[in-house]
């Protein structure tokens, strides 16, 4: 097993015309993981390479029937149709181990795109506030200020002081590292609490991404989980209040 | 040295026909270690081969006389009988220092158990559930859903949501690495505290081990370690009521 | 992406002859940078080469338009007049993620500079002491005792006893590696709290660099940004006299 | 420059029949770096080689006149006399940042020892034990229990159960890599607090090393700098025992 291993299941991608990437993977409030995989889901991608690495968690997963597997990313691919491109998903379990993997896995992915003669690729992810966010906006990250317009037009905002600090890991790195071979990227980030999964983000995040690119993806699934989430939320809330008001009596 | 090292002690294991291996690494509760240490020396198995690496924490054991050796892992091998199949025991003081070593290391042993024709892997290992277990339940995983069958018949739980987390190190990695080589692979973990080296365990997790492989080990010592062990936890459990009940006097 | 990667912009500097190197990376209360910045801006330096590295933080930059970019250190280059010399300013985001990548990250610095026909280097930053400091002493530390006549005469204190454990990091790793290779170097600290970004450090600083390099700079955004941070200090020290004479009062 | 740096200073050393190793590299107590740095003071060992290697901490070291140094390690030589042996001493200031960075340097200094004719290692460490101890007992450890009864005879005590844990970094490497090629090792431990450096456990190390060896080593200073700690620790504990008795009168 190498630092990063590439195993192809589909040989005939490249003939596609320039499919977009949509990439989400693991992080605050698993924002553009939901969102990737939902589409992988709706859109029916087929699986095109898996990536395994030694600089991914040496933590294997079960699967059905408590059938072990690596830690794995994977790339999706779905045709397209007249209205909406062709779209390679990044989607999987994991980023690095070590802030070097990142960028060895980076270039890694970026290969793999290039192969796919990928021309522009969209990452997701969530932006963590501390708080509760009932109408989370979009921030978005370019890889170049010619891409300003139609990010606008989307919903998305434009801040060059948010996130504060940057984007650390794969959302960001698959930007700049796409544009060093020529590729467009534009990183969609929901805000977010940062202390649960938050569907809600990832159903703006799909909003913004769907003006972008054109695609139409079946949303129930989401919508469900992510009124589920609201639902949740609330009794969280009104349990806190209550123990807070408790909390006031047992002090008085 | 080399970042990992193979010290060969017997040139002619290759010759018997596909030992099965039974890895027992120290790990939560050292549940697997204590079963296979317990195999090594009541199956009289000899030394095959000695793993060092710089992978390995810097940390020199002291053996009889204050004779200082390095951290190592061994490989035993037992011939076998009638009834019992031949067998190859992963035993040893550590597991990697470092996320990546884990692969590492993990390939090394699947290559040795390549060379000695080995066609299963048993994994044994611990799975802590912050309490103390009475009872504890076997959780297996699979190399693939084949092997269902035989090993519910042996006693063993299989379910894709424990342990929670997937498996970290030795006792998940050798089995997705050696199914990249044609190996099946089973992982046994023992429910146990977390908190205790974990012979009660053991013994739960070497019954069903038995049943899977047909080996019969003569279990006095492992049982005489048990109960020893469930009298000090009891001991402990008794002295901290006692304890609680003074805590209650001081504070009344 | 190479571990570390050098992008030339200009091909004639090495014709120059000898350019000094200031240095002013990231460190403690940001001091060595604050002066740096600003000469490349108040000398209109412009940019001749720019580092990125995998040992640096995955962590990828916003700038106008939220355009992302790779964290990154730069090398530029201010030709000098007749009573100022030709210098190279090393500056940007952040030093190693790993201890052996400032070693590592050291030596590419060193080896862009024997290009560029580097003779003497110099290294600016901050020495922590943990209280405000109105009047920061600037502390130097030399590649050679022959430095210190000249040093001592431009204002800095030579003691080896501070800082305390040495330097940390790029501003004295670019001295001793520096030396390896034939280059003078001194390294400069001022004084400051260590909790704040500090240019009022930063001026005392660039006060000893003057005298000792013969480099004129306008500082006036350097002195306002002093002025400035007194006054919100002035606020903060007043603000917790206040807190503290209110915790007086609540408390009796 | 390289992982390991290794600079030579004196070219025939390996004239000289068979030198031992004095090995004392910072650690608990600075017990074993105390004896060390004695020993190459009182027998003016001239310097044969220094190590620099990227694997030891990024802070440069302050000496006279505030010149910069790299951290390193050292080898110096005396000659020895009629009945004292030709000494090589390690001294230095640092071991490796990373675990596996221990087994890379400790390979490198057997390297060297193996082109200076070295066929016995001496190892000088603290053994921590969290109280003060007045009395020293010094732990020896081997690399073959042939060197027992010598051991044993100097006053030296051997126990497989101390230190627990065995030894942790180079005074444990030393032996067990030294032993890959040939050469004897041992060990010596001094008991110590672990809080503080400790003359009083090196003066009781060097005793032991003395007896073993046949060197006799003037310990004028070192006997001053443990009766001066003495009086150090009194003061210490005496305050201390003040300062519980006005925590009592507070309280009371």
């Amino acid at each position: 097993m190498d630092q990063v291993n590439v195993r192809w299941y589909v040989e005939d991608v490249a003939a596609h015309s320039s499919p977009i990437v949509i990439a989400g993977l693991p992080g605050v409030g698993h924002v553009g993981k939901l969102v990737v995989d939902h589409l992988v889901h709706v859109l029916s991608a087929v699986k095109v390479a898996e990536i395994t690495s030694t600089l991914f968690p040496p933590q294997m997963y079960l699967s059905e029937d408590a059938v072990l597997r690596m830690p794995r990313n994977e790339v999706f691919f779905a045709p397209g149709s007249e209205n909406s491109p062709a779209v390679l998903l990044l989607a999987g379990d994991c980023q690095s181990t070590t802030p070097e993997g990142h960028y060895i896995l980076g270039n890694a992915y970026i290969r793999i795109f290039e192969l796919l003669g990928v021309k522009r690729i969209y990452t997701l992810g969530g932006y963590g506030v501390g708080r509760m966010v009932e109408t989370p906006r979009i921030l978005a990250a370019l890889s170049s200020s010619s891409l300003k317009e139609e990010v606008l037009f989307a919903g998305a905002v434009l801040n060059k002081d948010e996130p504060v600090g940057g984007i650390i890991g794969a959302a960001g790195l698959l930007i700049t590292l796409g544009r060093l071979v020529g590729m467009e990227g534009i990183a969609l980030l929901g805000e977010t609490s940062g202390y649960l999964v938050d569907p809600v983000s990832s159903t703006a995040v799909l909003d913004v991404l769907e003006k972008l690119t054109g695609i139409k993806a079946d949303r129930t699934e989401l919508a469900e989980l992510a009124s589920q989430m609201m639902t949740e939320v609330s009794a969280i809330a009104s349990t806190m209040q209550k123990n807070n008001a408790d909390d006031l009596r047992y002090i008085g």
